[in-house]
Formats: C-alpha cells, sequence, structure tokens
C-alpha cells in the first residue's frame, strides 16, 4: 500500500500511505493502471506548483476495482470494474450554472488540486466514479479518460461522415482523435514529426505526413482538390501548428483547439475573417463524453491497445517521465499499480 | 456625368465618365448616394494596389434608381429605387459549391475588382440589384450595405435576447452591429476611444466605456456578475482589441472577428482551451442579410440616420478621406452622386 508523492520540481518519493476507510459519499478504488499524462510530466517539472499542494499524488487517467463504498452511496459496490471522471465542479458558477459544470470556473480537477491515482488505493468521490463493463480489460480502460478527451474535442469539431481531418501532432491524444474521427467516418490525416509515432500511426492505417519533409498544406490542398481541411485539431501548441491550422482548414472550416498554449501565439485572425474560419476551444470532457468513451474502449473497434507502449510498475514512475522527455520511442505509458 | 477615378496612392482624379447603355443581364444605376468605406480610404492609401486596376473607380455602399435595364434583365425596370449587394462570386470553387458563394475562393467585389459607385451612373450586374422600398429614404438607403455587414456579424454571433453584449470599437460598423445586436435583444457595451463616437453611441442609448480611462473587464464583470460577455465583436483589428476580447468572453463565449488584421495579432489560446471560447471569423453578407438589413432600414426603428455625419459632392471625396483619416468628428461620410 504506496504512493508516489510529489514534493517538488523532478522530486517523487515512494512512500507507504495511510491505510483508511472512505468516506461518506467516498469510494475506496484499488487503482489497476494509471496512465502518465503530459499534465502530470508538467506537474513534474514543476509547472504547475501553483496549483498542486506538496506532498501532491498525481495521476488521473486510470482503471481499478472497488475495494470500500462509503456511507449513503449507491448504485456501486465492492468488486465494480471502475474508472474516475477527474472533475469536481462548485455547481454554483456561471459556467456550471449554464450547464458546463466541466469548464467550472472553480473547477478541481482529481490529481492536481486533490490527491490522484499514482497510488494503491485512490478514494474519490462516488459522483466522478463510472463503471465499466466486465468485458473491458484493465489497461484498456485506463485509456478511457484520455479516449473521452477525444470524444469531446471530435464532438465539438462536429466531425461528420466524409469530412477531411487533419490532425496536427500525433502524439496520445492526437492519435485518440484521430481514432474517434475516423470512428465517425471521417478521412484523417495526422502531421506529426516523431519518426517513432508516424510509423505506429501509418500502421494504424491513418495518413500521415511529416512537416519536415514535406508541405502539409499542399498535401492537405491536394487532397481535397483546393478545398481544405473540414476540420482541424490543433495537438501541438506550437507557432507552428496555430500557422497550420488556419492555413489549411476550408472556408467555413472548424478549428478545434486542444493543445495547451503556454504563450499566445500569432494567430492570422485575417484569415478568421477571409475564409469565416470558426475555432473551438475544447477543455477534458462532459459527461456524455465519457460514456461514449467507455462504450467505444469496450466495443474494441478502435486500436487502443496498440498506443500502449510500456507498462511499467509505479516505482518506475520516473522512468516513464524520463521516456516521455526523451520523445522517442513511446505513445502511452501505464503504471501498474496493483503490482 | 462624371466619376471619380483612383490612379495610384493618395491620387484621385474627377472625369467624365463614358456613356454607355447597360449590356445583357446589366443594369445602369443613376447614383444617389454613395457612403465612403474603410476599404476605400485603404485603396486611397494604396494598400490595396495589388487587388485594384488603374484608373479605379472606387465605392460599393450606395443607393440609386434604376436608369436603363439591359437585355434578358427581369424583375427590374427604369425608375426603381435599389442598392446594389457589390459581390461576384464564380459559382464553381469549393465556397460556391457548399452554399458560400459570398466567400468564394475567386470573389470579385464590385468597387474593388470591378468599377465602383463613386460616379454619377454605375453599371452592374442585374443579380446584385435589390430593390428597395419605395418609402426608403436614398440616403438611409445607402447605409444598407454596412447595415448588411452588421447584420451578418450578430447572425454569426448567434446574438439572442438578453445577450449581454460587449462591440470592440465604436466606429460606423461597430456601432451598427450595436443596432442590430439591441434590435435582437441584447445589452449593448460599447468599448471606443474616440470622444466624438463616444458621445453619439451614448446619446444613441448604448452604454459606453472609453478603455483609457476605464478598465473594460472590470466593467464587464461588474455588469455580468463575473459571468464575462455572451457574445464579443472584435471591430478594431489591433492587439489590444485581440487581447481584450478572450479576456472579456464568458464561459463558451462567442467572439465574432469583423475587423480586418493587417498582421496575425498574438491570440491567447490557452484561454479558448481553458474556457472553451469560441471564434468565428465574418466577413460581408450572405442574401439573407441584405435582405434584413433593407427591412430593417425601411422600418425605421434604428436611428441610421445619426450616424451620418456628413453629405459631401462627390467631387468633395477627397475631404471624406481626409476627415476619416483625422480620426475626429465622422461616423458615416456619404457621397452625394447626384448633385
Amino acid at each position: 500500500m504506496k504512493a508516489i508523492y510529489y514534493e517538488g520540481s523532478k522530486k517523487l518519493v515512494s512512500a507507504p500511505a495511510a491505510e483508511a476507510l472512505p468516506g461518506p459519499g467516498d469510494v475506496r478504488i484499488r487503482v489497476a493502471y494509471a496512465g502518465i499524462c503530459g499534465t502530470d510530466l508538467h506537474i513534474y517539472h514543476g509547472h504547475m506548483d501553483d496549483r498542486v499542494t506538496m506532498p501532491q499524488v498525481m495521476g488521473h487517467e486510470m482503471s481499478g476495482v472497488i475495494e470500500n463504498v462509503g456511507e449513503g452511496v449507491e448504485g456501486l459496490q465492492e468488486g465494480d470494474k471502475v474508472t474516475v471522471m477527474p472533475l469536481h465542479s462548485c455547481g454554483q458558477c456561471p459556467a456550471c450554472e449554464a450547464g458546463h459544470s466541466h469548464i467550472c470556473h472553480k473547477l478541481k480537477f482529481l490529481g492536481i488540486e486533490t490527491p490522484g491515482a499514482f497510488q494503491t488505493y485512490w478514494t474519490v468521490p462516488a459522483f466522478t466514479v463510472h463503471k465499466l463493463p466486465e468485458s473491458l480489460d484493465l489497461k484498456l480502460a485506463a485509456m478511457v479518460e484520455p479516449l473521452a478527451v477525444a470524444c469531446h474535442d471530435v464532438r465539438m469539431g462536429s466531425v461528420e461522415k466524409g469530412d477531411f481531418v487533419l490532425v496536427i501532432g500525433g502524439g496520445p491524444i492526437g492519435a485518440l482523435i484521430a481514432m474517434a474521427a475516423r470512428e465517425n467516418g471521417a478521412r484523417v490525416l495526422v502531421s506529426e514529426i516523431n519518426p517513432y509515432r508516424l510509423e505506429l500511426l501509418g500502421r494504424l492505417g491513418f495518413e500521415t505526413v511529416n512537416p519536415l519533409d514535406r508541405d502539409v498544406l499542399e498535401l492537405v490542398n491536394g487532397l481535397t482538390a483546393g478545398k481544405g481541411a473540414d476540420v482541424v485539431f490543433e495537438v501541438t501548441s506550437t507557432q507552428a501548428g496555430a500557422e497550420l491550422m488556419t492555413k489549411a482548414a476550408k472556408t467555413r472550416g472548424r478549428i478545434v483547439v486542444v493543445g495547451i498554449f503556454n504563450k499566445p501565439p500569432a494567430v492570422d485572425l485575417h484569415r478568421f475573417f477571409f475564409r469565416e474560419l470558426q475555432l473551438y476551444g475544447a477543455r477534458v470532457y462532459e459527461t456524455e463524453d465519457f460514456a461514449s468513451a467507455i462504450k467505444l474502449a469496450d466495443e474494441g473497434r478502435l486500436p487502443l491497445g496498440e498506443l500502449i507502449t510500456d507498462v511499467l510498475p509505479l516505482e518506475q514512475v520516473e522512468d516513464g517521465f524520463r521516456k516521455m522527455e526523451s520523445g522517442g520511442n513511446a505513445m502511452k505509458i501505464l503504471l501498474n499499480c496493483g503490482v
């Protein structure tokens, strides 16, 4: 029974965790697998110290089995396979009142503002828990949270059958967006510079392009008879991505901003005017996206397992971070928390 | 029978125009009034020499009376009061095929790519001509084209009853957007730095703020109980406007880019992500917007006439440009082409 504690930039400590039964309304989950998200890497690098309370257990992508159920919790019981939608909204701000509680003005994100999943047991509010089908493999189930992000992004971009979709950035989220868009009937081109990821995406049947080797815009225009992409997903948070997104979108095309930009890039607002482009910011997911992700993961059509490049014991989390930092041969790295 | 010819940066020549009957499918209009648009000022300054063919007659906001009708033209006749929707699309590009002919990839804009309205008689394709109600004053009718821009912008921003709308920039287009948004039932705040325009907008019943005197964001949050603006119109094409638009919009708020940015500003895409903001580029108008503008102008509820600060004889067009350049006591300047 242990947990990985973040104690400051690049400082992690593995230590025993206190044993405690869940309080009223809470559920205690025995964590099976936890994915490492780009956000966890940001925390590890000390970039989010204003949001975390040290020592902090990070991690919010996970799967597990309910160990104990707190007083007053209904519809969940010991032994249920579950995952967690790690959002705790205030219920009172203008966003919550408008029905957009996932972007609550005072949103607490489990694993950032509250303890996370990089531990043997994780206790969370019952309303964050989603039951999983018995048939769903727990490794794949740890992909539900990032897949829900992709489902939300694709829904915000209104991807439809026959659309030509450009995904700028083929990391785990870009790859999942590509899958969800293809599931909606779109033709998908992924722009990515990492050769390992390009090869993997190609193997999964996606058209790919390395912008260092080839003019992406020329390719998009060639593939769409000069029309441009119906929907563009920007998942790189780079100036180059911000430039490509406006160039590649068709007239009245939809651009979805998924990447988290550290500083405001130059954006061609003239192009927005001239071609009446539309841009949609997309953050996390809503309950319906989580439900879609669970259903998709269980149906088994998406090659989710192919994205899991590494499964490390919980204690080797820093090896996972180092592999992500290297930008090398990795896509999604899972931690086995039950070993 | 004369025309004003643009012959290069800040060089205008008033000269007789050739007399000619309209060809097949064309209509010859005796121009009554022509408004000076910011685009005409851009042409005058030589900034659009790549699009105009010198000597060029500019001007595209106008009203007039049909003088002659060419062969094959139906539904229009001598003596009809008319205005012109100055768009000539190709009908074959992907935008036209998708039903967005107003943003045709090869759009010809009358008065830019073809001769314009700063002349006694203007010959145009019949399909660009919109009949006006007999009751509509021809000065107000010259405001239909910019009002159609505002109708389009407000429609693209989906402004609804009860919305709080922030218009950044209170020039002629900003003022017309404010009117059209108020007509839809919105509460409208206009941010503007020109004292003359602030006073005029205040007289027309709009809430106004001078960002040089007061923190606009604080004001918007105060007026909306911390929610932010439902819809923001950016009509200044400035970095300051691009910054304010993302700060002032509510969670899931809609931002409409109306201003024509000469260079890409820094845009806070993190804010788009974090608050799931939406941005819509809006250019010119569609036929339904032109119809709305004619109806609104005729119904007389909008104080359109209050925006007409000057009516100059056609020959004094350069006085009009100088007044616009000075940034002083002007809103919409009309040229009387029938004197």
